[in-house]
C-alpha cells in the first residue's frame, strides 16, 4: 500500500503508527529515525520499525511518506530540514496538537518544488509516552483531523488520508484554524483541567488524609496531567488565544454552579447536572473511540 | 466474621459489597432488601446476596449489620425507620457521600438506646448505576472513611472498620466535617468540572467536527458527568459551602494559567504544568486505588 514511511521521533505516537503500519504489512518498509540511535535499534528489536537511522539523508532516500513526531515548536524546522532532503513526489506530515500556526510557517519556510506538506492530528494519545507504551489499535476508531489548505494538492490529501484510514482512523478535514479552535475544547482544555484538579488538591493543608481520599473520579479526571509538560507548554501557548475562549466557556459553566449552590437551587443544579449526562451521553453513544470502550 | 448483613440498596455500592462479602464467605447471610422484589430475585440469582424481602420487618430480625445504600437525602429517614426494627445489638452504617448533614440528623433522630450508627463512605465507584456492573473487588485497595462522633461506641467504630477492611478496603477515620472538607476536593469537584466540561464543549457551534474531534482525555475527564443527577444534586447541595471553597482553589489554579496564556509566559505555564505532574505523579505512586491501575 506504501513504499518506504519514514518516522521521525519514535515514541507513544510514532512508535504506535509503526506498529500499526509494520504488523497489518502496509509498507514496504517502516523506517525510524531520530537522535538516540541505541533506542531506535530497541524499536527496531521490538518489531515496531524495520528499518532505523540517525542519518536524515539515508532516511530521506527514495521515502514515500514522512511522519514527523517531534514536540510542536521543532515541528517547523523539522519539515523544513527534511524537504531539502527527500524525493520531490514524498508526502509529509506530522502529529502535531495545534495546525495554524505549524501549517502557516511550513508554507513559509517550503520552496516551491518541494514534497508537499499536509498536517495531521490524530485525537489519541495516553499521559504514556515513549514506544514502549505503543500499541498498534491506537489509531482505531480515532478521528485525525487532516488539515489541507488553500495550496495544498488534492492528491496529497488523499496520500495522507489513506495513511491515517490504513491504521484504523477516521479522517476529519478542517482547516488549520478550526482545528485549533475546537482543539482547544474537546483537548486542550480537559488537559488543563487535569493540572488545574491537581494544584486545587494540594491547596487543601491536610496532605495525608487528602491524597487517601482522591476518588477513582479524580484519578481519571486528572490523569493527562501527568503528560509531557515540555510539550504542552508549546501546544498550549501555540493556541493560547483559542485555549482562553475555551477557559471562558468553562468559567460560564462553573458560575452556574456556583450561583445554584450559593443560593441553594436544587432545580437550577438538577438541570445544570442533567443537560451534562445527556452531552456526555449523546458523546459515548456516537464517537467511535468512545463506543470502543 | 459477620452474621446477617442486610444491604438496603442493591445498586453498584451496595451489590458490589453483597458479592465481595458472599463471595468470600464472610457472612451467615447476606439480605437484599429494597422496595423491587423482581429486581431483589434477579439479585439473588446472580448470586449477589443470598436472601432478599421488601419486608423491613422481615430484614431486620436477627440482623448484625445493616448498610443502608440509598441516595444522601433519604439516608437519616432510613435508618431511624430500620433503627425501630434492628436488635439493639446490630451496628448501622451507610454509603453515603456526604456526612455531616447525615450524621447530626440521624443522632437528633435516634433514641438512646438505638442500634448504634456509625457513618461510612468508600471513596470508589463508577458512574456507572445497578447491580448488574457490580463486581466482587469494587472495594479492593480502596480508601473507606468511617466517620465516628463524640457519642459513638469505640467497639462499633471496630465493628464497622471490620466490614470495610474484610472486603479489601483501607479504612480512615475522619470526623463528618473532615471528611466533608476533604470529599468536596478529591470527589465532588472532578464531578463538577466533568460536567462543566460538557457544558463548555457545547458552547461551540460547529456540532458535527465538534463532538467528533473529543479525545481520550476528553472522555476521561468528563466520564463522571455520567453520573446518577438525582442523587449528586443532593450530594452538591449538601456540601455546598466546600464544594464552593474547592471551586475558589480551582479558580485560583485557573487565574494563574490565564495569566500565564495571555502574556505568553513559558517559564511560568510550564512550572504550572511540572508542579501539577508531579502532584499527579505523587498520587499515582502512592494512592493504592491508583497503583492498583
Amino acid at each position: 500500500m506504501f513504499g518506504k514511511v519514514v518516522i521521525y521521533g519514535v515514541g507513544l505516537m510514532g512508535g504506535s503508527l509503526g506498529l500499526a503500519l509494520h504488523s497489518r504489512g502496509l509498507a514496504e518498509s517502516v523506517w525510524g529515525m531520530g537522535r538516540n540511535y541505541e533506542r531506535l535499534k530497541e524499536a527496531c528489536r521490538q518489531g515496531i520499525v524495520t528499518h532505523c537511522t540517525i542519518d536524515r539523508a539515508e532516511a530521506m532516500e527514495n521515502a514515500d511518506i514522512v511522519v514527523v513526531c517531534v514536540p510542536v515548536n521543532l515541528i517547523p524546522e523539522t519539515v523544513a530540514d527534511l524537504a531539502t532532503l527527500a524525493p520531490a513526489t514524498a508526502l509529509i506530515t506530522d502529529v502535531g496538537s495545534t495546525k495554524a500556526g505549524v501549517v502557516a510557517q511550513i508554507d513559509q519556510l517550503l520552496p516551491e518544488n518541494a514534497p508537499a506538506f499536509i498536517g495531521s492530528h490524530p485525537m489519541c494519545g495516553s499521559e504514556q509516552t515513549g514506544f514502549s507504551a505503543a500499541t498498534a489499535d491506537l489509531y482505531q476508531d480515532a478521528t485525525v483531523v487532516v488539515t489541507p489548505n488553500s495550496t495544498s494538492h488534492n492528491d496529497a490529501v488523499t496520500r495522507v488520508s489513506q495513511l491515517w484510514t490504513s491504521v484504523g482512523g477516521n479522517v476529519l478535514l478542517l482547516s488549520p484554524d478550526e482545528h485549533d479552535s475546537l482543539a482547544a475544547r474537546t483537548s486542550h482544555l480537559p488537559r488543563t483541567i487535569a493540572t488545574a484538579l491537581c494544584h486545587a488538591l494540594e491547596r487543601e493543608m491536610n496532605a495525608e488524609s487528602r491524597d487517601l481520599m482522591v476518588s477513582t473520579g479524580f484519578l481519571g479526571a486528572s490523569r493527562t496531567a501527568l503528560g509531557d509538560t515540555e510539550n504542552w507548554t508549546h501546544i498550549l501557548l501555540s493556541n493560547a488565544d483559542h485555549v482562553l475562549d475555551a477557559l471562558g466557556d468553562l468559567q460560564g459553566a462553573l458560575n452556574s454552579l456556583h450561583h445554584f449552590l450559593a443560593g441553594g437551587n436544587s432545580e437550577g443544579l438538577r438541570h445544570w447536572l442533567m443537560e451534562g449526562a445527556e452531552i456526555r451521553k449523546r458523546l459515548a453513544d456516537s464517537v467511535p473511540i468512545a463506543r470502543r470502550g
